[in-house]
């Protein structure tokens, strides 16, 4: 049986699942591949730290090029994360004709041209399905299996960690910092959660999977991303008696006017598929022209789930060097869709605004939404002494103008606060 | 740009769906391949038939060989369903040495060693993902994305009939009769319902994803099959008190004493992923030692999802062969498992019982199922008039023990009827 050399850059969380993965499953891998994969070499930062992991001392090194440059090192597995040097050393590995695999959202949605040109000029494959909802195989599907159809959209919910805090504050009530404390207690959320809480790394990963299902380069700057620190559980309250539940979405949509890629919490009908994603799992929700609706569900993240998409993109690659195949993957990007300004786009909104308890408060309320052509779905008012809760939800709007009546609501002497605008998932 | 010849045998749904996709985004396929797809030859029984789709005239005939022989045709593509010919025409395909991509349950869970056999000898490759779950790539999933994993289950919400159905009965009440004449109007079940409601179709499916999942051939009349005709109101009633929805599962698990591969009605709890599935929508949920818990969602039939596959596995095919590679598919049953008895499988299960109500009753129903070392975890008991409803949830049990004390308690003076026993899905 054959046997292909893999070379590990990185061996902290990931990399230890990839590790493991590769020992404890070595034998059905090969069975179900029909070669052996063998690790040769791992770039580590210490040789000396404690990993909890028996591997053995010579595979160690701190100097890449004896991974990447290794003759026995047929597949580089790139999974230390960040851009630099990881940019680097996935460059160089492809220059040398390596297939290379990388679990890496912020190389990929920063530097995807660049990667896939020179992967295609030395006619090698990069794969990189690990780098978006960890153990679902989104990259792929998009890539292979749906790849007859038009795709309409993409719903994403990409980002554990404000899944799990939103779910929190749903089932529990607690309020956003008691739930984010609760998330880092547990290793959900970082010391420093603002790339996940503001819905950075979500820009990040639905910036790849927009390219991919639009085949349109749409990188991280151009992704409009808004979190979840301003939701309260008043709204959360407010969204159930009106049925829905409020989660973080990366969205991906084709429309005639170009791409719209953003990130933003929203209002989800109890009955999408999308609403009963709890806890730290993903979801992705695809919309095909052929295939209808989909969704695709699992563990975003996490030693083994991310080792499993890193381990079948290796497989991948083998059966390929098994059958003296390379570069069968281009680069998808074969158009340029202009992108759409956020402010040009249409949602419904949820609008919870503090008024004072008054006649005619509604109808001044009402006169602004009317003047910028906001027209209303539903209202529900709460009065608690003299302020009122006034809950609206409109029909489907152009952005520019619900931010206009906005700004004229927020001028109206009946209206204390315009307390939250949050945008609503249409069914 | 290099162009690959397609065959169709067949032009029903499915095949209708597939020309009508290859021809609508033709221009995007072929961007995304680097190559055109080009329909050579269609196999139809009546070229004079209306089929509402503009095909040229010349491209149907009703000589196979005019289709599988072509010089022309690269892939050939079977969509006629049935067991014989279709087994007869992809064999000879495949030995000629052509690609193949079939959307055919039936040929697959009773041929599938001859024709990966034949496949494997001539070189080439058998595509299959239309074969199961419709538009959900469940089977590529399998093959590849998950193939780093040992799987540990996988159930499947798998025949979109009986889904219809009892999402009729538990939304809006009806009985079992009324929601299948309801699913005939609609056009969801045949005349002759009896493939899907008894579980035979469900049970086709399961025994394909079995054999990838477990590299251990599974065959249709090995897999236990028991309908959802006996599914009463007053079951889906006392389920949702319970906490549970009532669903047609696809069962195949690997155990220590082997694999159990089952279709049967089971109790969902309703905070399980499947119990959220509506509707004729599939899903089937995977759990894998390093992925965790997955669950994949959509259309499981219909013209245009059964097309996104098949179309799907047609670009698979001609890449390829635009990279001159064939034969990359090998068997993947290089093991031979054996099954499991349903008697000695292991589930929870659901029993409602007809009783007097007189002292006493209970006692004897507990004391039978004590004997037969069933424990209870949940009874309810309803009375109306002299006749009581008693509704049990038992804990783990060997299903051989369970029936021992069915058969006692039907002997009890006090138990009029045990009127269902439904197996309750452990979470």
């Amino acid at each position: 049986m054959r046997s292909f050399g893999i070379g590990l850059l990185g061996l902290g969380t990931v990399g230890r699942g990839v590790y493991r993965v590769l020992q404890e499953n070595g034998e059905i891998i090969a069975s179900r591949l029909g070669a052996r994969l063998e690790v040769v070499k791992i770039l580590v930062r210490d040789p000396k730290k404690d990993r909890g992991l028996a591997v053995p001392p010579e595979l160690l090194t701190t100097d890449p090029q004896e991974v990447i440059s290794h003759p026995a090192v047929d597949i580089v597995v790139e999974v230390m994360g960040g851009v630099e040097p990881a940019r680097r050393y996935v460059l160089q590995a492809l220059e040398q004709g390596k297939m290379v695999v990388t679990a890496n959202k912020d190389l990929l949605a920063l530097h995807g041209r660049e990667l896939f040109d020179v992967a295609s000029a030395a006619r090698t494959d990069l794969f990189f399905e690990a780098s978006v909802a960890g153990g679902i195989p989104i990259i792929k599907i998009l890539k292979e299996s749906l790849a007859a159809n038009r795709i309409r959209e993409i719903i994403g919910i990409i980002n554990g960690t404000t899944n799990y805090i939103l779910t929190r504050m749903s089932e529990e009530g607690l309020d956003f910092a008691l739930a984010l404390s609760e998330a880092q207690k547990h290793g959900y959320a970082e010391a420093d959660p603002r790339a996940d809480i503001e819905g950075l790394d979500a820009a990040r990963k639905i910036a790849i999977l927009a390219s991919i299902a639009f085949n349109s380069r749409v990188t991280f700057p151009e992704v409009y991303a808004e979190g979840i620190s301003r939701i309260e559980p008043a709204d959360i309250k407010y969204a159930r008696e009106l049925g829905y539940t409020i989660k973080l979405l990366a969205l991906a949509r084709e429309t005639e006017k170009g791409l719209e890629v953003r990130v933003h919490p929203a209002l989800v009908s109890f009955k999408h598929p999308l609403a009963s994603v709890r806890d730290v799992f993903n979801a992705v929700f695809v919309r095909g022209d052929a295939v209808g609706e989909t969704m695709f569900y699992g563990r975003g993240a996490g030693e083994l789930p991310t080792a499993s998409a890193v381990v079948g993109d290796i497989m991948t690659a083998a059966r390929q060097l098994l059958h003296g195949v390379k570069g069968m993957w281009g680069c998808t990007c074969f158009e340029q869709k202009p992108l759409v300004p956020v402010e040009e786009t249409e949602s419904c909104f949820y609008l919870r605004i503090k008024a004072v308890d008054r006649p005619g408060v509604l109808a001044g309320i009402a006169g602004a939404f009317g003047r910028h052509e906001v027209s209303l779905a539903a209202v529900i008012q709460k009065t608690t002494g003299e302020v009122a809760d006034l809950v609206l939800v409109t029909h489907r709007v152009k952005e520019a103008n619900l931010r206009a009546a906005e700004e004229e609501l927020k001028k109206l002497p009946t209206v204390e606060a315009v307390a939250n605008v949050i945008r609503v998932l249409e069914e």
